[in-house]
């Protein structure tokens, strides 16, 4: 599994906008090859906000890369600026490797 | 979905060891009520470090709760603490709830 991980700090007071924002955008994710799974997760709050982190599962990373350079992802991403001052500082991606896995 | 991840600063060079350490353990996690999935992953390289981040997933906190009681989390941790000297720092937990899914 490939996965790419968006890490969101939401200011205090501005979670239920933040989440708004992501229930009301349409990703088109479902369209798009190799792609696995989404997850938006809240999680815990610290120094004045709350971390979220997007969560994106893939088969590979060129299907991940494919999808960078995609219609679809403009798409998507055509409102990613706004909304600045919901956040403290800008998002931060990290991209993991699957080296193990069990379920 | 709730999400337990832990985050691990592994020391370059000690990349192999670590994960050595996670496949030679077992972790009882399949026999676990609620469990629903685990992957290890392998993240980016910075500062000297390569992030690595365990991630657990459950199908609710009280899933999770009652296995950080169970004797199964005592076996699965025993060796917890000992390899010091491949990290950069203590792990960090952070939990998540997801709030937004597709897949």
């Amino acid at each position: 599994m490939y996965l790419t991980m968006n890490r969101f700090k939401v200011k205090a007071g501005h979670e239920a906008e933040f989440e708004e924002v992501w229930k009301t955008r349409d990703s088109h994710l479902k369209s798009v090859p190799g792609f696995v799974a989404f997850h938006l997760l809240k999680g815990p709050e610290r120094d004045g906000h709350t971390l979220y982190a997007s969560h994106t599962a893939w088969e590979s990373e060129q299907a991940f890369t494919a999808w960078t350079k995609s219609e679809a992802f403009r798409a998507a991403h055509a409102g990613a600026g706004a909304h600045k001052e919901m956040y403290d500082g800008p998002p931060e991606l990290e991209i993991f490797e699957s080296v193990q896995s069990l379920s």
